[in-house]
């Protein structure tokens, strides 16, 4: 269902080219994981659901969330990559995992079973 | 470079299917994207990077860890999905903007240039 | 305005009675502070906030929440300890900051003035 | 063991003066906590332990620390207060059900039982 190993690829040469392997132990892709995280969570904390709706529609913030959007993604791939965890198996895995642990029927609708 | 259109609908299908929509709004996908990445966190809490580069040999550790990969994952893409931010061109365009904020030659080897 | 030397001392004898100190460096703390933080997260990820406000008045929401707030001070308190940073030297010098910072005539009622 | 109260009501009379009470929701607390948190993840994340230690003796990185586990204590206190979490109680309550957990005998020197 996801194919990043383009991204992978390119991510690692990206890191090779600068010699920033040095730098990309699971721990230090874990904190710079939190890193971007936070950056996402800024650009959302003092806004409503609705104010989020509408700044949607505005090119700024859409870009500023897109940029936090991929840099989450970025180190997770990284971090996926130096661990060498497949993503495409992991959250094939994953999704299988979750529809088996929360049946369609008796979860429906409610947020106190893990949406 | 990545494809993740089947994974978004995957995952849009599964909260469909659940009637789980409803919960997934930015704010709640964020603080859910948060939980997981703390889940991240705490696997790799209390271990060195030699600590950890013996535990990738084991099933079990490998296990866990591709899990709470693949929930960062889904989480992250569910939110690109229902911000309406695609994943693809977001992480395309982050990555050619960090390729002009880095250049090879000068931050070579650098860890004070963001690695 | 904060008095914690009680705690810094409490929580430095606690891991020492564990021979725990030898995990607490700083990156393993960092690393535990956003485990605790995203416990945090996962008890409001699928509230409204006033899912929340109703869900205070139930003593087990409140003594989970009471109880992941507590961790993650816990674990920030042990943060400073080890970095040797003065936890209430540390908050009334950026009190000072933020009051320069943010005058209250210029940022009264403005969420893009960091609230 | 701690003392909060007289940073709890100059937090409170901090936002009072901004009018930024309105701002201040448990779920927008918790986003501001994750940013801040960030921020302290990024000061650490591309050091090796060592490499902390040694930027612990220099100024300008223990004035930045220390302005960032200031703000994450901020947000947590802040947090605390909207929603009635007394920290004094929370965190003596927390540290009694750890020293039940964790029986100084049965752990000691151990990472797999969560120090």
């Amino acid at each position: 269902v996801i194919q990043t190993n383009g991204l992978e690829e390119a991510l690692a040469e990206f890191a090779a080219e600068r010699d920033w392997d040095q730098f990309h132990t699971p721990k230090n892709l874990a904190l710079s994981l939190v890193g971007e995280v936070g950056e996402l969570c800024e650009l959302l904390q003092w806004k409503t659901e609705d104010d989020i709706a509408s700044a949607l529609s505005k090119p700024e913030f859409r870009s500023d969330l897109s940029d936090e959007i991929a840099d989450v993604l970025i180190y997770l791939v990284r971090l996926a990559s130096v661990t060498g965890i497949d993503l495409n198996e992991a959250v094939t895995r994953k999704i299988e995992k979750n529809g088996d642990r929360y049946p369609a029927k008796e979860v429906r609708g409610r947020a106190d079973k893990r949406p």
